[in-house]
């Protein structure tokens, strides 16, 4: 049997189902399943995402297609009562694209098809509206022409501005029924002139055109950076729907929208959209005008928003999830054109999903899948703290929550640009378009001047959990002058200005920020995600303040305590430069002994905040030059302290720099050649853990070495803290429990994890340095060439923000394996920054591991993941490490 | 049974044999091999390795050894018709180390034991000989008390000194009886003082505490050293020889020497060595006298000479090697002390092993195992071009031969600093010591000016395959000033001299080198190893001359031609630097046109003098800004050549600056960005093998993409070299072989390598890369601590010298085994400077590899260690590529 190309739906012939997405991409899916469910749809066809990549392989239609379109459109004919191409009562659909997954804005779309200088007078006649006809035939002409054509919107553009003009007025709306006659005759010649040919006059040649258009247009930049953005399949191809018109735009009783079965910026449950009265669809998604919301629907057509209330409640009962809906009103009466699962704000989907729980809708474990882990790092960040006095500028609107505090940029470009520079900036922009996506990615917030809560902007800041402030009127952007002019401020490119999220509020210069608070529905989505998940979640924390966020995020230890940041305060460095300048044993030792107290006083702050908990501590990282002072100001200063000559430490710092400082001397490699410094750190880590012994509180130190490259020098390291240990515990005569183990951040240590396994207590992946040396890839200078791997493909995501489970994963499993083939209760765990990444804790749950480590704030990210990842994979059981 | 720990030899005893190397050591082994073969020795005893390391543990003798000790001493009293501390006819022994391979100078020794106030006097009863008795005894109480009290040995020297001074006399032979006697007085009284106990008197415990020292000797400093630079376990410790003193310095018919059974330097089939008459042994090692030719015997013992011949015919037959012996007279009696296989030059070593052959000896495969790979080096190094007039300051002794160009440097530790800076260094010593080890194997040649052939300067520096002139008694060593006299010249540190290792010659300045010859008899030992060997060798070659090259040293093709050193060159870098400056891709294309034609110029060169042969070409692989400008000045020419402002070359350097470059923007990494330059190098390449083709030699490129990470960065490298060759053909009309491959030298690659197989034709493993990366391993940074490592026995060998089989090695093997999973005929090689050295081609061998490449001159080297590692593991088939 042949494939089957399209399905019908709507006028009681529906072909497809919700369960068909994979052919019919998401719209087609869901018109067929709205359809089935007697949802007043327009009726017409899907050709299939299997029609589209065929299409795309071989440039023609499979065979058969192009007949079965002719078929479907005298089914549509017959149901509508009218007819392709006819002069009496012209038929006129819509050719939409349609993925599987949602990708708004990417790819084509052409309206009023079936217009040409015949039907345009039929619709005339049948509409009795002569500025309704030509206002569909010129904005059909200008779609086409874009689309289809491969010309520029804005040549059409100019011809209008020029009728404006000509006109003495301001808006479209102004123009007359023959101004709007007289501009499609120009746009006709637009296009004769730009491509050699007249605008096709045949309906059936429009169609076959535009299919074909929309099929292409999966293949165009935007798309295709945004599959990238969003991890979407090159191969999927699109859907193409073909759907009766139903027009919003033909009097003060038709209006078309955008609407949500719940509030997708709260998840509160009420109808939550915006209407256009008298427009188009294309007029909302666009921005240009600003919408009212669905509400004003109450005063001008009660009974239209009374059915959508009761369409809403039964899509949500039957999709059991919250609903983003586009409907139409023709003359009073409500189409529905698109329903789906609506994007949210993290603050919505946790309220949606637990109100879904409350509601008897879903159950908790498809609760916990509901929430996207990423996005929760919305609710996680701070917030502009609006109590301390701000200087708010102008208000738009609160199109993504959150805050955003950054210089002030006006292209993607430049964003790209300032932020690879490590700079924050806000992308300022009139209105946002697809091309923009890059920019957004790296900016901190966006604010644009026009488009409402579902512009381009809103949706895209929205998903990306970025804030945005939309809409905001008030402002004068001129992009070419790299300005603002708002309410009397004159900002350029480079000045800092602040978002609210929250409020719409846009603010001259940096503002402050406040924590976010947990509670409520957040913590009983958490509960339930602590309750499901196998894996271990602890933080990355160095000081009492991140072990106390640690502890209010939900993590259940220090999976990594980085001591270095400690030698690096005021009081401390001079001992350390003292230490690394000294050319004896003696000298380093009597510097150290300086360092001591401080050490065990931070460990004792830490243990205190933590109690039992395990809290693994790493031992001296970087390589020593790090802690000298770079300026010559600097040398003289600490020359000067230290009684040496500048040229000495001048010397010292020449000696110590390295050609490639990540594989140089630091790590382990420090206490190899200098043991001393491990002893020290040693002794203050057990004497800490005694002091709180004698206070009553068992801490737990875990002792980490770093950069582990093989057994040998491993048990080097090793015996050293043990024997410290001993020696500490004998002198303070208490007991304590601790383990010794290491990072595996080198791939020879992956390789060499049965014989390390032999004597280490615990393995933490260090996935940062163990990608950046099986990849071969410095993080630091990554920046001059993997965007360009992404934009052609060769990665499908940064290695540094996603484990690469295909190299470095695999030396990670392999260092599992050995490891546990010879110690089967070791201690596993991931300390790298993708412990707070929702795929990689996916990995990390997939490899057994017993904990994964994370900033404090992503902690409940982890949490979410690996409880995801539990119910996506099963549970399993971790060896008993205490 | 209970381990036996003391086997007797001689004197009609002899328990063990020339197999029992292990338990007997070297030394003691050969011992008692000679004796079984009536060879005369002086009788003893020795006590086993494992006696020592069970020693070593308990720090007691294990039960019994004492006792079997004292059996043995009654063993010899009996046979020697002497009495251990007797007061008629004392017995006298010497206490030496022998471990299971030879470590000369390494350990310690005492000889004359048995000396105490009474057995002197008894002794010099029983020799009518005086002086000989106290010089005996001073030496004795001398050696004691620096090796088993733990006393300088200076605090001796300088009580010598005082008495030579005070008697008006230069050397010690001019002291007379009474002075010596004398001496011992002075010298008990130091031991008193200095030890705080009086000079052991009772023979018994001053052979119980030698025994013990010589045991601990095992671990000094120095011992641990050499075992370090020569791969000994720490585990093996060492025999102990307990032997009947026979003296070459009773009178003018006595005498001690070493002497070989053919010319250690020449490999000419004649007895070759040195006498010192009237003299111990010591004097002969510590190079403080000068000794005469062994030929000297003729005249004075001549039936002595004889009967020497005759042994060492005797032993060489029986050992099928050549002979190093010790030997000495006692009153015109030979005493054969020790005999071993010769260390040798590796001329000497090839000779002797094809005229081995042809004596019908040994066959051709153990003629090519007698011969180190590794010292093959010292045949392929340049020797002192003495035509060019060179100015010849001083003459010593040719002890390696060689030549050797640097800076002069005074002690060990210059000599280690300068090198680690890259300095080539002389290093010039009164006489060396073991403690200099780490310094000779640092410098380029060493100098001595004391010492004979068999000095430790020369012994080791045979070893090192490095140039040594010894004896240059001309030379005023002024070592605190840090200066050298003669003849008129005064050289400084930092001076430039050379020297010639073939003659002997030391010279003022830079002098010119030639490159050596290989013909005769290292000819047709490569011709046998070239019969045995299953591994092919290629050699890295960037030019013409570097090809020719590697076809006078053996090499059937090249394995890494490196394109960047091309570009470097004078007329071309400008090119370079605008293509690298030009901002965009026309503006590349534009420069990359102008090298084009310098490329393919290149490549024909390249081809001309390699045939058929394959060459493999790497792509561009270093960073771009190793190509930029690094001063102001040549900035400057740069901003000025190009038009562009100076700010704008400081910008461009500054962008392409990197934190840790090896990770960098390197290698294919560059094409992904800048396809334009794969383009042009895949260009030149074809169009050059294009045109041979049309001259009618089918060149064979084989196309080399670097730093692969993965198979999507490969495909799209791999695509662009072959649509590029495609393009060129066509262009042509001519059809050329060739092959696309790829270095592996990232480990991800190594992990992906099935997945890069599938289109990959050939692997080249990058283990300088792949060891950088596997181990976390700057190569350029290293130095600060991998010494450090060496010292503490964290790692066995440089892992940039030698595979790291553990590591690096798996990670290669994990990389071949994935390849030919998926196409088993993939060829398969390595292009790392691993390629030259013995290991790492045994290695290569069993992973089963196609082929090695290597630097031209280790070509031999290569070949041979590929026979050997033949021999050692049988042959394999690889698989049929072309």
């Amino acid at each position: 049997m042949a494939d089957k190309w399209i399905y019908a739906f709507g006028a009681g012939n529906t072909e497809g189902s919700a369960s068909m997405r994979e052919q019919l991409g998401g719209k087609g899916a869901n018109l067929a399943e709205m359809a089935s469910l007697e949802i007043p749809v327009p009726p017409g066809f899907t050709l299939t995402t299997g029609c589209c990549v065929d299409y795309l392989g071989s440039n023609e239609f499979p065979a058969g297609v192009w007949e079965g379109v002719l078929g479907q459109m005298e089914r549509l004919e017959k149901a509508m009562g009218a007819k392709f191409g006819g002069d009496e009562n012209p038929l006129l659909v819509s050719v939409r694209s349609g993925a599987r997954d949602s990708m708004p804005g990417m790819m084509d779309t052409v309206l009023n098809l079936g217009l040409n200088d015949a039907t345009v007078a039929a619709l005339e006649r049948k509409s009795g509206n002569r500025r309704f006809a030509f206002d569909s035939y010129r904005r059909f002409i200008n779609m086409f022409g874009n689309v289809v054509l491969e010309m520029e919107h804005h040549d059409f553009e100019s011809l209008i501005e020029a009728m404006k003009n000509n006109r003495g007025v301001s808006t479209d709306v102004e123009l007359s029924a023959d101004d709007l006659a007289e501009l499609t005759k120009q746009y006709d010649a637009l296009v004769k002139e730009k491509t050699g040919s007249a605008f096709p006059q045949d309906p059936a040649e429009q169609l076959r055109l535009a299919i074909e258009a929309v099929f292409k247009s999966w293949n165009n930049e935007r798309a295709v950076a945004y599959r990238r953005l969003y991890s979407i399949p090159h191969a999927w191809g699109t859907a193409v729907n073909v759907q009766c018109m139903v027009y919003g735009n033909m009097g003060e009783d038709c209006g078309t929208g955008v609407a949500f079965s719940r509030d997708p910026s709260t998840g509160e449950k009420s109808l939550y959209g915006e209407i256009l009265f008298n427009a188009q669809g294309e007029d909302v998604v666009a921005g240009i005008r600003t919408p009212e919301p669905i509400s004003a629907l109450k005063e001008r057509m009660p009974e239209c928003l009374a059915q959508f209330e009761e369409i809403s409640a039964r899509l949500e009962d039957h999709y059991k999830d919250m609903q983003d809906m586009e409907f139409t009103i023709q003359n009073g009466r409500l189409f529905m054109l698109q329903t789906r699962n609506g994007k949210r704000t993290a603050r919505a989907a946790v309220r949606i999903a637990v109100e879904l729980v409350a509601e008897g809708r879903i159950d908790k474990e498809t609760a916990v899948t509901r929430v996207d882990a990423d996005s929760l790092d919305q609710l996680l960040h701070p917030a502009i703290d609006m109590d301390g006095g701000v200087d708010v500028i102008a208000t738009g609107l609160a199109a993504s929550p959150g805050a955003a505090v950054g210089k002030v940029v006006f292209t993607a470009a430049d964003a790209v640009a300032q932020a690879g520079n490590g700079g924050d900036v806000i992308l300022v922009r009139r209105e946002t378009s697809p091309e923009d996506i890059m920019g957004m990615d790296v900016a901190q917030g966006i604010l644009t001047a026009r488009g409402g809560l579902t512009s381009h902007a809103a949706v895209v800041a929205r998903q990306m959990g970025k804030c945005c402030v939309a809409g905001c009127s008030a402002l004068n952007v001129q992009a070419d002058e790299k300005t603002i002019e708002t309410n009397g401020h004159l900002i350029k490119e480079g000045d800092w200005i602040s978002l609210n999220g929250n409020s719409g509020d846009v603010i001259l210069g940096q503002a402050n920020l406040k924590q976010p608070e947990m509670a409520g529905d957040f913590t009983t989505l958490m509960e339930w995600a602590d309750d499901i998940r196998t894996l271990g979640v602890r933080a990355n924390a160095d000081t009492v303040a991140d072990s106390e966020a640690a502890l209010k995020y939900g993590c259940e230890g220090i999976g990594l305590c980085r001591t270095e940041h400690m030698f690096f305060e005021e009081d401390r460095i001079d001992y350390v430069r003292a230490m690394i300048l000294a050319e004896t044993e003696a000298g380093r030792r009597e510097a150290l002994s300086h360092l001591l107290p401080f050490q065990r006083g931070d460990f004792i702050g830490i243990f205190e905040v933590m109690g039992d908990r395990p809290v693994t501590i790493r031992l001296l990282d970087p390589p020593l030059h790090e802690f000298l002072p770079k300026t010559l100001h600097d040398m003289e200063q600490v020359a000067t302290l230290l009684g040496i000559s500048v040229e000495g430490v001048k010397h010292a710092t020449e000696i110590h720099k390295e050609q490639n400082p990540m594989l140089g001397h630091r790590g382990c490699r420090l206490v190899v050649t200098y043991p001393e410094i491990c002893e020290m750190q040693a002794r203050a880590i057990i004497e800490a853990a005694c002091e709180m012994k004698k206070r009553g509180v068992s801490a737990f130190p875990e002792i980490m070495v770093p950069l582990t490259a093989g057994e040998a020098e491993w048990e080097f390291n090793r015996n050293l803290v043990a024997e410290t240990a001993k020696k500490v515990m004998v002198e303070q005569g208490v007991e304590i429990r601790y383990l010794v183990g290491t990072m595996i951040e080198i791939p020879r240590a992956c390789l060499r994890a049965g014989q390390i396994a032999e004597t280490a207590e615990f393995f933490s992946f260090g996935t940062n340095d163990l990608t950046q040396m099986t990849y071969g890839l410095s993080r630091d200078d990554a920046g001059q060439f993997l965007p360009e791997y992404l934009e052609k493909n060769l990665i499908a995501r940064d290695p540094f923000v996603a484990v690469d489970c295909e190299g470095v994963g695999e030396m990670v499993e392999i260092g599992i394996e050995r490891g546990r083939s010879v110690r089967p209760n070791i201690e596993v765990g991931i300390c790298g920054e993708h412990g707070g990444e929702p795929t990689s804790v996916e990995f990390c749950h997939l490899v057994k591991m017993d904990y994964v480590s994370c900033a404090p704030p992503r902690g409940p990210i982890a949490r979410l993941a690996a409880a995801q990842a539990t119910i996506a994979h099963g549970a399993y059981k971790t060896a008993e490490i205490h």
